[in-house]
């Protein structure tokens, strides 16, 4: 499972405050414990707009890879930002952009970089028409998108498609289309990677944790082998170490018997 | 979800020594806690063999309906030990009977009783050819049981099929199997009732109660609605109840809601 760690998030507040204080400190412990709980990519997500992103996300990547040796996620709808981030990366590992989708204008505006830099790509299943109603709006949106990315020269295992998750508070059959639609692409295309922002399913709604921790058991079981989250949620880190072994990608069940020796799996 | 409330099963050495010593406060408590923590029906299994098991099963039935107006879930393969225990069942809901196979003998000796009876029935997929590999195996054998069962005169919403869980630590490949031939078994029979004998899928493994909640979230998902587990683990219920607003089974998640409010979905 690529864990791609999501709590550096300038929408945070204590994450505004410290990346508005250039609290290095801050940011790089919650790097490295993202990185010692099992995250594979640490999203930078500066939170902010204009002349600040480029600045606020050159130092959240310059302070993280200080911190840590895994790739970084730039995570920003902005090429200029994402320009930014690239001339201070350091790491050796191939970094991730988090995100590209199908609108067009967004699309003829960055296609061409994200294939030129040989990074990992979040391909978000978002079309002109908006956020995806069905499964099958996914699917399609998902498919075109794979398609582009591969056509101008991105190999499969590089994109992570995220089918687009709408709070289940506020439409009742998502959990149910994005499953379908996992299964669907996963089938479709078994060579990229499937990827979900898992917490939005959960928006609105008491006791949010328990609920993005059974949709991910869910997810991996329809075929997901990525989720931006929180590897420092202990229950969701076993819960994903248990669908692994279910999901029969965890051979004799050594990852999962060995979590359980260390500690990770007790509630 | 239909769950049938495991705990009074007579291979529990706690159970065995109840039933011995008619311990009727222990098992009746048993039997009204499994009911309160959210149960559908309660099974029964003596854990013993000959007349033993015709005394126990009706002492069992005896001490459970007078502590609870639950159906019973009659857990045994022996047909004298299922007509005793249709002797002394008093209760007005319709219980259940748990379980026939497709094993030809077994088949044979039961399918009239059941059919006549009037109760639910498990339907194990279980063939005179042993356990199920794959998930086919699961798929033809329990389309098979159904469509015996249903030629027999038994209502498809009687049916509570079983597609057979063996342990993970012997074969990597069952979970992904059962979760295959629940889908495909929902598609095609989707009047019927899929549940699972969940508990076997973590035999051999640590933190199996880890290992039942997810794979309970994964089996929601693809179509079962109904299971044998522990009501009394609380982990085990909130898991269902997410898994249920999931798989859009829970009207603007209002099952869900109400279960936070009343603090069962607290971990």
């Amino acid at each position: 499972m690529i864990v791609i760690g999501e709590l550096i998030n300038g929408t945070r507040k204590s994450i505004a405050r410290a990346i508005a204080e250039r609290d290095a400190a801050y940011i790089g412990g919650l790097a490295t414990s993202q990185a010692e709980a099992g995250a594979s990519f640490i999203d930078c997500n500066p939170g902010t707009i204009g002349e600040d992103e480029i600045r606020d996300i050159q130092w959240l990547i310059e302070t993280v890879q200080a911190a840590t040796d895994l790739p970084i996620s730039f995570d920003t709808p902005n090429c200029t930002a994402l320009q930014a981030a690239f001339d201070v990366y350091e790491n050796d590992a191939t970094p991730m952009i988090n995100s590209i989708t199908a609108e067009q204008e967004r699309l003829d505006e960055m296609l061409e970089f994200v294939a030129q830099s040989g990074a990992n790509i979040v391909a978000l299943a978002l079309s002109d028409a908006g956020m995806p109603a069905s499964a099958d709006d996914r699917v399609q949106t998902s498919l075109g998108l794979i398609d582009t990315l591969t056509a101008a020269g991105i190999a499969p295992d590089k994109i992570f498609v995220d089918p687009v998750i709408s709070p289940l508070s506020t439409d009742a059959t998502c959990g149910c289309a994005v499953l379908e639609a996992v299964r669907t692409i996963r089938q479709q295309r078994p060579d990229v990677h499937i990827t979900c922002g898992l917490s939005n399913i959960s928006f609105g709604l008491p006791e949010r944790k328990l609920l993005n921790r059974v949709f991910v058991a869910q997810g991996i079981a329809a075929g997901m082998d990525s989720a931006i989250t929180d590897p420092l949620d202990a229950q969701m880190m076993a819960t994903i170490c248990a669908a692994e072994a279910l999901a029969g990608r965890d051979e004799w069940c050594m990852n999962y018997i060995q979590a359980s020796r260390d500690g990770k799996l007790t509630q």
